[in-house]
């Protein structure tokens, strides 16, 4: 598989074998589903150059592991630039589909786990770091999409993994045999799942001693047995089936997936932690932190059409010079540059790990998220 | 007609042969139409006296003009306690719906025209409010339900009423008959729309000398000529068709419509303004105030039932001894309550008109409504 | 004494020979210290009838125990008017001062004491509230000022009362006599210190048992032997000292000062309670909740003075017209009137006490002290 | 003169024979005034290089006028990273003063009009850019500090600068000879004024055609003939004189003068703009930029302290572990790390001018600005 443009990308999803469900229904298509097309356009536009003159610098980068041209959303952040050029590629990207493109959530695994895995190598004389870097050859060069999948269903918060009723409300390890291990559980939330071709497994949180069987991470195809697919429920998500012209909704638009691995087979060479506890709160904090940084682009893009739409309304109906809408609109700039400025910021002071590859400023990452949540739009 | 029940209520609005279209076809029975029936389950609430000890004494009270208990959505406010009343009865209506339950508008409505009719005919010499009395002693007497339609549709809002390309983008007069007048135009966003038997349709903005035609107040039956009603889109809003038992919005909901009026004829004893330019803005504010008073019970009732909800979903996941979680209850019970005080305090600052009926404060009301903005909920 | 005007009440301050320290010095005559004088002038203002057509019925009432008329600073509430009227005479005063006109602590303490001390008579046989009764018609008829003591110097925050290194963090109980009982300890930050005649302590947290020495409340006068002021420090304090007559603060102003009990012997019929645990809690809650109603009126007074001195600014330098400095101003309205409403609201849906008299809505006090805290001015 | 340490400094002021007024009073030695020594003190830690391992590489850098070394104060910012090393630098100095260390305004002024006299020079044909390098180059070697002057005293903010009734509410020329100009008008809250050696005066907005007197930029030294100086009143501002050991405002804190020009010659080659209307706005906006990137540097700073300093409060009191204290405390550094990333994206997302220098990205800086006026300490 070599995909490189949107048009192969929706036809290799066509053809992978999973088990989906959608309303409640088997769904063996689900590019061509209305309910789910809109996001796999979405996730589309990650392949389309485009016409903006910057696109292409931001959109695709060389790999330091082959020398070869890669997608950025397959690449190891090689220095600030780098990590400064991830949050422009977000926004320039969101302004297209003012939805969520979906990729960040994979590639943000992948470069918390490149260190994570090389300090546990040290640590534990265990042998994740190079396998983390020939799967990530093959993902650079066949260039299919990761799902990256961390949030486990965690019914009762205020109980850890093991003390929970229902064992399976953190995923974990079931089986060990030579070839491989055998997983259980659940990923809630999936923003990526019935769009990607893998799917990258970390733990949600760090886990302590005694935690051992939920400190797992690997790659699997989608399409691996054992695995299934739920659509979960969106606001007006049937508006989509109306089929209406005028919807933009219909062109882009977000899925997410309850993604359940009953008892589901990884071989060795995928897998990236299995047990190492003092390992897993890093990968959670570093995924979190580069995660936190991407909403400073991703979000700033989507916040860049509503903008747009909110001036372009204000013009339709004469009120544009009102002096409580251009406050409102003003105040709809601040807040998005605000956001952006954190996503610059913790890249731009970003710093080298001992792998090798950079990583985004953890405090200002965070300040970054917390803005978030002052963004009412 | 004597609606004394829910059941009473929703069986004559099956009656009425209304001109009605929903998602594009001619509706019939709307009641029975699984997107508008949850919208008229929460009128129906106001025809019950309910299990709450104070409830008989909020939803009912004695009419000042024929001395019989009426509905208090069908009354005129005799005292501050009166208003106050209103708010508690708004509140404790919604903790039972969580939607809006639509009858507010025209007991805003003709709240605002009580006043403004008695001071037109001291101006004018008209007849304007002993007309009202006639008309409001038959509201109380029968129980209907009685929508206030005041939003027009504006066009572009730079320009007055008379300088609009599209020239019904304000209800308007076109002619006048030894019977009554002719109207042409829409009220857009009418929330009560397709569960009213009656329209008291007021002017949208204050008039000025010149826009005589715009000046214009009356009431008419749901089912009149000329009369076509085009239910809104909302979000979500099919999900109602999909009949689970676990959507609470099944049971209650809310609706709007467009409601077109095309040449409507209204005879003379139905007319309450027609070119009093110098009223219409005085109708426009009192029935602001009262509107903006309504917020300060019905949103605080929604409140209620939604920080319930949030405790409850924190009790489910095991999270409501966080310190976040109880801060961000603390915090929706503060704005809640900032809400109420300042429904109550408008009602009890409130003062008597010349007509001896009482209004709100208005500058504490205007408080009320800006309050509402600030609500994240 | 019966004081009845300004100059009076500023005489009476003259011949209280009291133990005072102001920057670091012994200090015979407050009233014409400069430090000192801005606040006693803002103290006399409760004592001039003044220009408000409303102000004399908002000033004075009549007592429900002598039946005379009585300054509403020394009046029990009887009603839920009173309790709104409470709020209108502070919001009236503190437009004439824009500062803290002290008397409503000593106020809100005796309202609190009349039921708490009814309360514990019938639940432990106590002789509270007739000797309360007692003092408060002495109160009213020579019209005194009464600070109103609660909050001790508490030391570590997360120790009780019993824990503190130091015993007298909070203030207790060392002797009892035949004739009284004999207190240690100091109230800090006491708003009223310097310009009262009487001093009325309560205990500043709910006591637990075992914590009986802690739960006293009396009342003494501010020149009892042992009881020494020490003035406490504000920002630019001493600007008052250099007499300019262009700087306002040097006519209305504020002060506090910490109160040290040295061993204070108090006679038994000024005991309001010494070592009921149980009672202690309520007195802080229903202080508490008059305090924060307070708010809703003399913080909106100040408001007031604010708002009109920054529109006159405005007005001054030609910028009264900006949509920013607008906006500014009718935020500040939005805020000040917010606070208002909850002042009234928590007064006009305030309740009798099984004592007789009107304490407001605790939940709606609550909220309005909220509100100070959004207020940025 | 060539400043090169604190002690050198404050001698450096001692000899400067300008006219000051203190309080009321002529003061000939401003440094070892209690009033102002405070602030030049603030000044002096920007000549120490202090014990932070950063320090000596943020404090100087290399001049590309003459390759020596030279404070940063004085320096033309030659790429994105000098940009982000100002802000740096800024954050560093202020945790060591918490009070503004005013020399900022000086290098924002001069590197506003780097680009400003090179466009201006390619415009009109005028000598100003090579006359303001031979400006700088001798800042650059004698270290002096400089005050940028910008804010006129503008009187009716609804008039332009000619048309105000006292002419001199803006700074403007009266008189040109062969060897100078002459100019007459004030700045206002110089916050640097009486701790320099040199002013750097510009105009205060967008002049246009007609406004030509007011288009005027330029530096003379700060005991110039006819240059008076009146330092303004601070709250608390003689609490410095109280001496007190305990009170931290003695060793740091600010000061704001009025500075007077009463026709005030200024030589030739210290004359950067006189008359291009066209000119001025431009040095305004790229000021306005430099100076709201400095804020997310030096407000971050002071910011820093007052997070230790409310941390350690709470530690003294026994608090800190409270959930509304650790709610707070964190609400501060999401506040002030937002104004961090601000600072450093204006400046990592900078880019060259024609002149060759470095400039902030002026929406971002914007930004910056307008968080500055949601920190709330």
């Amino acid at each position: 598989m070599n995909i490189n443009d949107p048009e192969s990308y929706l036809e290799s999803l066509r053809t992978l074998e999973r088990n989906v469900y959608v309303l409640g229904e088997r769904c063996a298509n689900t590019v061509d589903n209305p309910l789910v097309r809109p996001s796999a356009n979405a996730v589309a536009e990650t392949y389309e150059v485009g016409a903006e003159p910057e696109a292409a610098s931001l959109l695709f980068t060389t790999s330091h592991l082959s020398g070869r041209e890669i997608s950025r959303f397959t690449h190891i952040h090689q220095s600030t630039d780098d990590l400064v050029d991830k949050v422009l590629m977000q926004r320039l990207l969101d302004r297209r589909t003012a939805t969520c493109f979906q990729r960040c959530v994979g590639m943000d695994g992948f470069n918390a786990l490149y260190s994570v895995t090389h300090e546990c190598d040290e640590a534990h004389g265990t042998p994740y770091h190079a396998r983390l870097k020939d799967y990530l050859e093959w993902v650079q060069d066949s260039n299919v999409v990761v799902e990256g999948a961390m949030t486990d269903v965690k019914g009762d918060r205020s109980l850890r993994p093991g003390e929970q009723l229902d064992p399976d409300m953190f995923l974990h390890l079931v089986d060990r045999t030579p070839e491989g291990i055998v997983v259980r559980g659940a990923k809630a939330h999936q923003t990526c799942a019935l769009n990607s071709h893998e799917i990258l497994v970390m733990p949600t949180t760090a886990m302590r001693e005694g935690e051992e069987e939920f400190a797992v991470s690997f790659a699997v195809p989608a399409d691996t047995k054992g695995i299934t697919f739920v659509l979960g429920r969106q606001p007006s998500d049937t508006r989509k089936m109306e089929g209406s012209q005028l919807d933009l909704g219909n062109r882009y638009g977000s899925q997410e997936a309850l993604v359940i691995f009953d008892d589901v087979f990884v071989p060795s060479e995928r897998v990236f932690m299995c047990g190492e506890t003092d390992q897993s709160g890093k990968v959670v904090e570093r995924f979190a932190s580069f995660h936190r940084q991407s909403y400073g682009g991703c979000k700033v893009g989507v916040g860049d059409v509503l903008i747009g739409a909110a001036q372009l309304a204000a013009d339709y109906q004469g009120s544009s010079k009102a002096s409580h809408v251009r406050d409102k609109i003003t105040e709809m700039v601040h807040l998005n540059e605000t956001l952006f400025c954190c996503g610059i910021a913790c890249s731009a002071q970003g710093r080298a790990t001992e792998a090798g590859n950079y990583e985004v400023e953890p405090l200002l990452a965070n300040i970054c998220k917390l803005n978030v949540t002052r963004f009412p739009f």
